[in-house]
């Protein structure tokens, strides 16, 4: 703790997803010097999904050598609305008791004794891969999370675009009117074909509706209770009809919405990350790049696509890069 | 010609149009000091649409009391792929004997003796807009231009986005996976659904399968070879079945791309513009408005949505902003 020079160039990244709360400190270069994973709480608060994350960024902290409060703050990658100021989020939906907004940046600020900045999960996780990961080589890319849902981060010029906040909802572009209803509400958006969650609903629709697949089995092998990545990739590995059908779609999905994108933002990269774009990897990232290439304008050139290079640890990275080392 | 300082201060515009060449001269306040409209040559080469571009030009600038050799310069919006640095334009396909290259920058500098700047026409009537037109309040918009074709501006942070130089094919953004043949080539791209051109090949199918429909008879009545906005316009004013249907069809598609676009790039405004955008007017702006609320992702908030503020030279004011009037 005498090494005040060296304990404020540590920081602190926290990627706060549906299932794990993942917890780092990296130095200066961005090497982790300590991590920690905690379950996402499942029923509770707001304010109990607080404690878990400053639990675990303090077990980080102290594998690092450190504690919270010498670090030169802590980056936040979070599900739903984010208010950078005021360090607000609202309506995560998949988070306990999350409909409304709840102060994640402040509490978190009281409890860890330090600085904390909130950016958008996907958001932060393209920062990531642009700076560190496969990103490093282009000035514009295109970040496509599949897992759950189907998020989306933009790089333009070198800088992150938000728009007004809500830029990059990669997965609610539209690929067939009139289509099948998302999880958003609207009808044919990417998600509603492509997020973990919706496909999950519509294979447990046609199974109740007679239809034969092995996915409750393996589901139940897994001891799992919902169909999970590992869950999807066994049924589709084994040849499930319905499993391989819906995951056939899902790639269809994502290089239509892809493709579309790219026609209008002409970028140098789609990096494709998120659970189910890690689990199924390069192959499909190479499936994805296929079904793009039958939608990509003729004028244009394709783009490089990409898996994510930074792995488990992608999100908590790009949220570790929202706080400068030196406190700026 | 002896008062320099003004002359110098004068610069010329020229919008390159499959129908028409509109060329204009303008001072440092982007007035419209002299305007000469030619037919686009429907034979012969690049060349001779050259010459018809100095010959408007010429007399744009005889209106505004000079000659084309001092003016600052001359901007260009072309259709077809754009090399801006070297002036030349590729597979400009609704212009004659244009599959190829030609150097229509160097050409035009050679015949008006003075430096010309070249770029992409959808781009530079957005640019238009946002500098002089209805999107002078904005940081970001999106141009969609619904006309022989559907092509799309971007602004970003109130500078154009071109991505590596293709940027902005929103009429080529996915809304119906397998749905209907695009002129690019690709399947259920909005343009196969919005375009003058797409949609007139679909109904000239449709009546030759025997549909009724008045739509041959109004171009007929009106003297024209193609149905023009004016013929779509008279055809759904007089309830044809077949042409509401499919006008509903290109609001819809067009609602459902722009929508798209919004939920990923999030930008403050959506400008209006083109042959059919201009011509069916507000009450079609609102439709197409209302077709994108039910696309626009729920956390979002709804862009404004403008009719172009520019009229017939909006295209020709956005070139002359290519070049500066000193000369830079």
């Amino acid at each position: 703790m005498s090494d005040t020079g060296r304990a404020s160039a540590l920081r602190g990244g926290i990627d706060l997803g549906g299932t794990k709360i993942e917890a780092i400190v990296v130095d200066r270069d961005n090497r982790v010097l300590g991590s920690s994973r905690h379950p996402t709480p499942t029923a509770g608060t707001p304010a109990d999904v607080a404690a878990e994350m400053a639990g675990a960024l303090t077990e980080a902290a102290e594998q690092a050598g450190t504690a919270t409060g010498e670090l030169a703050g802590v980056g936040v990658g979070s599900p739903g609305a984010i208010d950078a100021a005021t360090g607000t989020v609202s309506s995560a939906r998949n988070l306990p008791g999350w409909e409304g907004a709840y102060p994640l940046g402040p509490e978190l600020a009281r409890r860890l004794g330090t600085r904390v900045a909130i950016g958008n999960d996907v958001q932060v996780a393209t920062a990531g891969e642009f700076r560190l990961g496969v990103g490093r080589r282009y000035t514009s890319l295109l970040g496509v999370f599949w897992g759950t849902g189907v998020g989306g981060g933009i790089v333009l010029d070198g800088r992150p675009w938000r728009g007004r906040g809500g830029a990059g909802e990669i997965g609610h572009t539209v690929i067939r009117r009139g289509g099948r209803r998302c999880p958003c509400g609207n009808e044919g958006c990417v998600e509603a074909y492509a997020g973990r969650a919706a496909m999950e609903a519509h294979a447990r629709r046609e199974i109740e509706g007679g239809r034969k697949s092995d996915l409750l089995k393996i589901m139940e092998s897994k001891q799992r209770e919902r169909f999970t990545s590992a869950v999807w990739e066994a049924a589709v590995q084994r040849g499930d009809d319905l499993a391989v059908e819906l995951i056939d779609g899902a790639v269809a999905a994502l290089g239509a919405g892809a493709a579309s994108a790219c026609n209008l933002l002409d970028v140098e990269a789609v990096v494709i990350g998120g659970g189910l774009g890690v689990r199924f990897g390069e192959d499909y990232v190479e499936r994805i790049r296929r079904a793009m290439e039958s939608h990509l304008f003729p004028g244009h050139t394709m783009p490089d696509v990409r898996l994510v290079g930074l792995g488990d640890l992608g999100g908590a990275l790009g949220a570790a890069l929202l706080v400068d080392a030196d406190g700026a």
